[in-house]
């Protein structure tokens, strides 16, 4: 059975957990999830390494980052570390980092929060079990925490 | 008996220490304290490989950054350094960073730092005894160095 | 038989796949194509280590980034675990990025990917197969995703 | 006997050497001081790698930045690399970096570059053989091209 | 017989070799030259890692940086890939990087892109060959791509 590290912190506002598990638990093949809370975002890199020592085949690692130009700077140190855990392992992480200015309020945070976190679930999921799925998605415009783009419109 | 380094800085206007040993001094179960002192943060990484060297489970590294563009060049530079090190031990450093221009004086400055340290302090020993406890805590906005913003209100 | 991986993105507005097979598979001698889509270019770094571990002698990695802040601090990150990847590999990964801020509308951006994609598969089959061509071609002033610029002008 | 690297760049408008061998001389006990200069700070680094590949127990590393923004670019990549180096020796380099920006002139720009110079000298010699009076020192503002800060002023 | 590295791109404008090998070639004593040729900067740090690989004992690595602060990013990629191979092999690798903006026409530029090429060929040498040379220079302000600065006139 595949084994799905789920991270995530006490400094975000909010709750990614059931929103991961959730997609999770639907899966077919069923998966193994191992979870792991940190304060913030710059110890979520060594919580990822040391869920992919309890022999994780992929981790979600999930954020919220502030609204201060440090507090964009703490998030290039943890994607860094996040890039170093993936290449020493040669395992995803999936990375759902939603930015407190990406919304005008806490609703509409929320709902980024949810989309992101739900969107990049699936993408554990495909990575995992489908990866001719997300091939066919190849240059298709995904995003996550907002609605598709689509691919280029060339008519 | 889990052992905990604290490595702090000449160049830091606040002295940490008493704050961090008066948190770990409650402990229970007891933890022993190895403490390292450097000029400044970017010699605190190499502080934190060498406490890992003395065996310590965790680190936490406590430092003060300056106000000009070069001193944030340094904190990001000290922080890289710092994920560097995590990820070689597989073992957390919380890092207590306070910048120079998050107050508007002396006395408030105070006030931040003390507050941050002592709730790394704690973090230290939720990440060490009671992971559960951190985990309770997920999604929930705390903050070191100021008060929680809580939850994502959605009402 | 040499052995060319194609990373690219489910994110990516353009499909690279075609114009990359296209030259490749006019190559005298014969490559063997792998390919990896993963959701985003912080995804392509882990890819190619893998496609790497799959025995390619070569990667192109293909992603497009957006126009925030955001997006060109994540394209800083994936270039860094490029880096990596190459060091630790000691092999070649040609970075096809292209900026959605680079073109004005679909079309352009389209012309831009097209031409971009076909001139550095071009390069991974010259870097495999004629070093002597690229040797002849220094200081040149070639350019990926628009025209060359040429050698100095120094009459 | 304890041996001390000295690197230095014949790019910097100011040379250190005398004002780091003055304090080193008189240290007691005796330390061993092994030289390497090369061309700019980009090139430190792997000169400091090499003194610790020839038994340094410790190197304190001279450069000047110019007043560009590449300048600080460089001065960020060499940190960088500089934080490298230590975490795989497990071992201090002391970072004299003055930036020609840091003064009105040139006799200013001396002033900082004597001050920085002879103050991490002497850090140095605290770090092989005194940690106890670094530690006295935590929290005290202490600075090297300047005046000390003291510590924050609560009354 | 002392092994050089010379690695250069068709991306750049200006074609450095004939300088480069210019300088090489009147060393004494003689040395062995091999030479990379890769798209753009960003191929460097690989090919110099290859070099060494064919036991170079240093290499110079010749780039150009467009105007766009793309270009700038991408040259400070490089120039960690940069950092990291001359650690990991602890040899030095020379950065000749000429940016675009440095120059008002073609004509200044290729006078940049000469004589920055031509000294940092000749630190090659000294660094091979001439050590006490290159530490009689120390602090004395040279500069490569400009006339050198000297040092602080404090007079």
């Amino acid at each position: 059975m595949k084994k799905v590290g789920l991270a995530d912190t006490t400094f975000s506002r909010f709750d990614y957990a059931p929103v991961v598990l959730g997609v999770l638990s639907e899966s077919n093949p069923e998966v193994e999830i191992v979870r792991y809370t940190v304060p913030g975002i710059k110890d979520l890199p060594v919580a990822c390494k040391r869920l992919f020592q309890e022999k994780c085949d992929i981790v979600i690692a999930c954020g919220m980052v502030g609204k201060m130009p440090i507090d964009k700077q703490c998030s290039h140190e943890a994607s860094i570390g996040l890039q170093s855990v993936q290449l020493s392992e040669a395992k995803h992480i999936l990375e759902v980092f939603v930015h407190m200015d990406e919304a005008k309020n806490d609703k509409e945070l929320a709902s980024i929060c949810e989309d992101r976190a739900r969107k990049h679930a699936e993408n554990v999921l495909m990575l995992l079990f489908d990866q001719k799925k997300l091939q066919g998605r190849a240059g298709t415009g995904r995003r996550q925490g907002k609605e598709d783009e689509g691919p280029l419109r060339l008519g």
